[in-house]
């Protein structure tokens, strides 16, 4: 889906890294083994030459994630204010106390994007130090699309394309994925040890492909918290679904802003938590699931 | 386990308000349904009456979650520093934008606290607006007890502890759970939606009560990541046990500081990660255990 493109494109390097890492470990019976676990660097974001946040990322796609965070973070209003992302992590490979980089330059220059750093980066993160104060004031701003929906073969087609996806998660366990789906059709998946950094750099993938949230569907594999429920709105994305659960102001926000939030959707099963509107039941796809409580 | 008794102790409330709320929800047979969900409060904190930070939370022990927050972003030293903390949910119960409030006073006045906070809270988080930063510089001089130790029979016996723990998890899933263990006694255990809530919780209820980490062991159900196993360590607690696995950074700072990282703990399964002299292996307890790949 593109709409409204933007030829004013910021420059973003291609940085990679390896995801995973083989590591000694041993086990119950005293034997030594080998396991592999998730890469996770530091990545220290500057805007203009300032500093601004310094991320831990498994470092799948530094570059839409860092343009992501500046999105989402309200730093931006839109990718035409990006020149260029340089990421660059010759800095801090293997050695702790030593950051990758990431350099955005901005085509207003400093003092433009700069005058909002100090109020805007305090309220990052994930139950301490929350967006909320600032993102609720923003809520019903929000306009999602009244019509969109999806109806249950379609949600049973995307859990299976989660469950086929090949992840970093399944060789090393400890990771978040998040996944933008249009359709059954699975447009992104990027996983991260965070993951408010997966949703962050589905919005900068989103942003440098002209990519509209309206008709697509978000999915994670985390909680559907008020943080992950908030960030699919500013997306524009209308329908979230998650393996897992949601919390209380999850649900709040996606019932104020008319998001339809499913969640516990393993197979064939799943919970509507909100906007049931939005879900097109087909029950007879369910007829042999069971309905055990599910945790996460 | 008391060591240095501290008379200044600051005064606590007691606010308490319900975990776990039932919501209505529609299954995939596209019936009606009820399930629990944890609740989750915006904690909107003031530190003498300037605004710090807004903490999403589900609310079990909210005094000393806000006192542990404090200690582990170091903007207190000690809890001596504190006269008081004061929270009152009522402003907030049920209303989105209504969070309850955290009233903190200092007994130096806002002069001392106040100065620290601009600089300090930027840097709160879960992998995004990390810690990381301003912790690394301080890893160094954390000294662990070097003579900490646990033997297997003990750590089956705390995982076992673990499982017959009555939670909300239990109930209601989606939130993280972590306890403090002497030995095979938990002296602590609490829940929180945002797991870095849990182990700060933790590190406030320690402080009020003069209880040293040198001879405890942490647990948590979620990752051990760089940030917990920094707090483990800043608390003076040289063990920590997860269910889940480690993510990189996290297993850095862990061989770094000396603590010995257990991690894939459920039934007689672990895999020790770093400090492996702090375990004493009783191999024999684990002949009947299997050796599957485990994921969180």
């Amino acid at each position: 889906m593109l709409s409204s493109p933007n030829p004013l494109k910021p420059r973003l390097t291609q940085a990679r890294a390896e995801l995973t890492r083989q590591i000694d470990v041993v086990n119950e019976f005293g034997q030594p083994s080998h396991v592999h676990i998730p890469a996770e660097r530091a990545l220290t974001v500057y805007l203009d030459k300032r500093e601004l946040v310094t991320l831990m990322t498994l470092g799948a796609s530094p570059e839409h994630l860092v343009l992501g965070f500046l999105l989402n973070q309200r730093l931006i209003q839109s990718v035409g204010e990006i020149e260029s992302i340089t990421v660059d992590w010759t800095l801090g490979e293997g050695e702790m106390g030593q950051p990758g980089v990431a350099a955005i330059k901005t085509r207003a220059g400093q003092s433009q994007a700069g005058s909002k750093t100090a109020a805007r980066v305090v309220t990052t993160g994930c139950g301490q130090g929350s967006v909320f104060g600032d993102l609720v004031n923003d809520i019903d701003a929000i306009q999602l699309a009244p019509t969109a929906r999806i109806d249950q073969a379609t949600l049973y087609a995307l859990v299976n394309a989660i469950r086929l996806q090949e992840t970093t998660y399944k060789s090393s366990g400890s990771v978040h994925g998040c996944a933008l789906f249009k359709g059954a059709e699975m447009l992104m998946f990027v996983e991260d040890v965070g993951r408010h950094n997966a949703v962050d750099t589905i919005a900068g993938w989103m942003a440098m492909n002209d990519v509209s949230g309206h008709d697509k569907v978000f999915y994670t594999t985390g909680r559907l918290t008020s943080e992950m429920v908030i960030k699919s709105a500013q997306m524009g994305v209308p329908i979230a679904v998650s393996r897992s659960g949601i919390t209380q102001m999850g649900l709040e926000v996606a019932q104020r802003v008319g998001l339809c939030a499913i969640g516990r959707a393993t197979h064939k099963r799943f919970l509507c938590f909100s906007a049931a509107h939005r879900l097109i039941w087909q029950a007879e796809l369910a007829e042999h699931a069971t309905r055990p409580i599910a945790h996460d």
